[in-house]
C-alpha cells in the first residue's frame, strides 16, 4: 500500500469540500426564498379563486369549469 | 512527502462527505415537493386565467388588458 | 499513527466528491428553472389580480374581500 493521499490531496479535498458546502449553503437559503414567494403565491391564487367564485354567484354569470 | 492524512483528518472528511450527503438529499426532497406545489399553481393559475377570459367574453364586459 | 487514507478511502472520497459536485449542480439548474418559472407565475398572478380589481371596478360589483 502506497502512501495514496499527498499533502496535495488533502488540500485538494479540503477545497471542494469548502466549495461544496458553500454551494449548499447558498441552496439551502435560495430554497428559503423560494418556500416563501410560493406561499406568497398560494395565499394570493386562493384570495383570487375565492374572488372569482364571489363573482360567479353573484355577478356576470361566467360559465362553470 | 509526508503522512499528511492523519486518522483525525481522514474520520473529519467523512463526517464533512456525510453531513453533505444528508443536505443534499434533504434539498432533493425539497425541491421534489416545490415543484409538485408549483405544478399545482400553474394548473391553478391557467384554470383562473381561463375562467376570467370566459367572463370577459360573457359576463361583465371587463377591460382589455 | 497509522497510514490511515488508503488508496481504497482515496478512492472512495473522490467518488463521493464527485457525485456531490454533480448533484448539488443539477440542483443548481433545477433552482433555476424553478426561479423563472415562479418569476412567471408571480407575472401572470399580478395580471390576474389586476383584471380581477377592474372587473370590480367597472363590472359586477363582486363582493370585496
Amino acid at each position: 500500500m502506497d502512501d495514496s493521499m499527498s499533502a496535495t490531496s488533502v488540500s485538494d479535498v479540503n477545497d471542494r469540500l469548502s466549495a461544496l458546502e458553500l454551494r449548499v449553503q447558498q441552496q439551502e437559503d435560495e430554497l428559503t426564498v423560494m418556500k416563501a414567494a410560493l406561499a406568497d403565491v398560494l395565499r394570493r391564487l386562493a384570495a383570487s379563486e375565492d374572488s372569482g367564485a364571489n363573482r360567479k354567484q353573484h355577478g356576470a354569470k361566467a360559465n362553470d369549469n
